[in-house]
This record gives C-alpha cells, sequence and structure tokens, in this order.
C-alpha cells in the first residue's frame, strides 16, 4: 500500500492480503450509499422470517423488477429456503426510528425463531401472497420470483422479483411518480454496520446533450 | 389503486396500468436509497467515456467484487462496448458539488464525442489498466470484468468486476477498514433524478440473538 499525501493507495495482489475484516469493512463500503430493506419471507408452513439487506436494487420499471444479492449458505438462508418454497418474498423500508431493531435481525437466530417475535416487528400479511410484510415500515412491496441469477465469481446468489403491491403513504408520492423518502426518514447504509439519514438536495431534468443541467 | 387513509395501496396488473412515465419514476423509487457512480472506460483506440450509474453495488469481499446493472440497448452501450473490448472499468465516487456535471454525463452523447470533454471532467490513468478515473472523484476504483450475467426477465445485464486497485483518501478510512463516506460529501439516489446527502446517524456492534443491538 503506497501512502503519498495522504492518499491510500492499494494495487492487485495488496487488497486480497488486506487483514480480514478491514477488508471486508472496506469492501463492503465502496460501492458507495445502500439501500436498506427487511426482507420478510414464510415457509410453507406459515412460519414467517425476517432478514436485513442492503442489497436490494432497481432492475426494471416494466415490467417491475427488484433484485437482491445473498449467500445462500450463511446467515440469511432461511430467507432464501422461503423464497424457493413459496416463490414470494417482501421488502420492507427501513426508517430510522426502527433502525436499531432492524439490524438486530442480522443476528444469526435459529430457523424455528421468527425474527418478528425475536426483535419485536408485527407481521402484515396480504390476500396477493403469503409473504409477510413488516407493519411498521412505511413502504411494503410484496413480489413474486422470477429468476436467480447465480454468480460464479463467488458462489453469492442474485434474487430478481416482481413486483405485485405496493403499500405506502400518499404523502410521500409525487404528482409525477417520485417518492421522496427523505420524509418519512427512510435510512441508507455504509458498509456492514453504518446508519445514515439522506438530506434531498436537488432534482434534476432530464439531462441532454448541449444543454445545461438544471434542477426540477 | 385503493387509497384509503391516505395510503396508496397498488396490486398486480394496476401497477402494469399506471401511466408509463409515472410508473417509472415509482418503480426507479421503490429500492430505497441508491449509490452515485461514475463508470468510466475506453475504448481500444483510447476513446474515453463516462457514464452515471446508481446500480452500484457490492457483491463479495474476498474476493473483492462489485457489480451494475445495465441496459445494454439504451444510452450506456458505449460503457458496454468498451468494457467488453477492454474488459476493464473504473467506479468513481460522485460528491456534491460534482453531481450537477456526474447528472449531465447520463445525456445522450455520440460514442465519438467524450463525456470527459462535453462535461469538464478530467481523466486519469493508472498503470495497471487502460480504463480512465475520473480525477476530480473523491473514491477510485478499478475493475477487470469477471462475468455478466443476462437478466432473462428485461433484457439487463448485470455486470461484474474484480476490484484491481483503489484509490481514496486516507482521512475517510476507519481503523477498522469502514469508509465514512459522508466525510467527503458523498451523494446518494433517489429514482431517476434526486440526490441527497447521507449524514451518518450511527454504527452499530455486530448483532447477536438475545443480545441488545449496540453502538459502535
Amino acid at each position: 500500500m503506497k501512502q503519498v499525501l495522504d492518499i491510500m493507495h492499494w494495487e492487485g495482489k495488496q487488497i486480497e492480503k488486506l487483514e480480514k475484516e478491514f477488508r471486508r469493512n472496506l469492501i463492503n463500503s465502496l460501492s458507495g450509499h445502500k439501500s436498506c430493506n427487511l426482507v420478510g419471507t414464510a415457509n410453507t408452513d406459515g412460519d414467517n422470517n425476517l432478514a436485513i439487506f442492503n442489497s436490494v436494487m432497481h432492475i426494471g420499471a416494466n415490467p417491475p423488477l427488484l433484485g437482491f444479492v445473498m449467500r445462500p449458505t450463511t446467515v440469511p438462508r432461511h430467507t432464501y429456503n422461503n423464497i424457493k418454497a413459496t416463490q414470494y418474498f417482501t421488502i420492507n423500508s427501513v426508517q430510522k426510528e426502527i433502525m436499531a431493531k432492524a439490524h438486530q435481525t442480522s443476528a444469526n437466530y435459529p430457523a424455528f425463531l421468527s425474527e418478528y417475535e425475536e426483535v419485536g416487528f408485527t407481521p402484515q400479511y396480504s390476500s396477493l401472497h403469503t409473504a409477510p410484510y413488516v407493519k411498521e415500515s412505511v413502504i411494503k412491496i410484496g413480489l413474486e420470483l422470477t429468476e436467480e441469477l447465480p454468480v460464479k465469481s463467488n458462489g453469492t446468489i442474485i434474487i430478481i422479483g416482481r413486483v405485485i403491491e405496493i403499500i405506502m403513504p400518499a404523502s410521500i408520492v409525487s404528482t409525477d411518480g417520485f417518492i421522496n423518502l427523505t420524509k418519512e426518514h427512510i435510512v441508507s447504509g455504509i458498509g456492514l454496520d453504518g446508519y445514515c439519514e439522506p438530506k434531498l438536495l436537488q432534482r434534476f431534468q432530464y439531462a441532454r446533450p448541449s444543454t445545461e443541467v438544471t434542477a426540477k
């Protein structure tokens, strides 16, 4: 590692030789600010499961698709097994006031315990599917599994689902469909354990060549 | 769409019947706060290209992998073609002071124009690979393509790369590897055009069952 004028500079193999915990925190922080969501699932007996994920991402608007990254062989295995068994899952927002409880769902609870009960969240059910929502979350999204993409490079799996239900307060939805997440104090994440509250600075108009970008 | 007590509630086909622009803004905002990054590439002649992406995500720390979602058939095609041709790309952070210029890279510039020149960013080169960094970005990450995952559900592609170089100020890296992105005003995104500045609220200890979550 070269350090010149307070610049850190790692190359190739140096990155892989970093101390394990340091490297994990560093690489997890590199991508920038992350989404924070609770993923709710149930098994075929209706036993429910809840886990925090900071990898939920937009895949497409038409059809409406979201995805997230999971390690099927580590903690969130219950989530994976439940999605495979029932095809359904929910994505629920994390606001500032529930972020500590949301983080606690990352603890390694045995499969027979429900994180809803252990941590203190309320399951909320839909008439459309069997996966539980989090009543305390401001935004509740119901999804049906459409595909899973195995990542060969490290054995993780990207789960992709089609949005089949959306429940949220009208007060955060703009007339053009934009959702102002900051009005309800929805948090973002850094790395494995950092939680942030974003403040909306600006919306910009659709950008065009040779035209200066303008605020919306 | 049912609206009860100011709750918006869309089910199944109702979502697909939403007005196109409204649905695009809505679904793009659903996943929560997003990362904002500039992806730098060059073709085999060395002509460079720069485009903003809000889908860069952590895939794994060992090996160090990041990914992002792209539509190869729309605007960022130059990015895709360059990555396929050279195997290299860079991911560069977007701070508050450069966010308007970063947004402007999303304009549909023809392939023969460089967004670096058109928008006013400075390419910075590495001895390890051919993809240009953004000199104005605080965090600069060099990556080598490891795989691309076609998403059958909508024809997008998830590009995954191995981190081969990291350049950033020492002042934002904690002793345990955590990067405090907020110290350098790195922005997050909402939807297609919203830019936020996150404020770090809290880091939490590793969560364990039956132990109350505590601040770090």
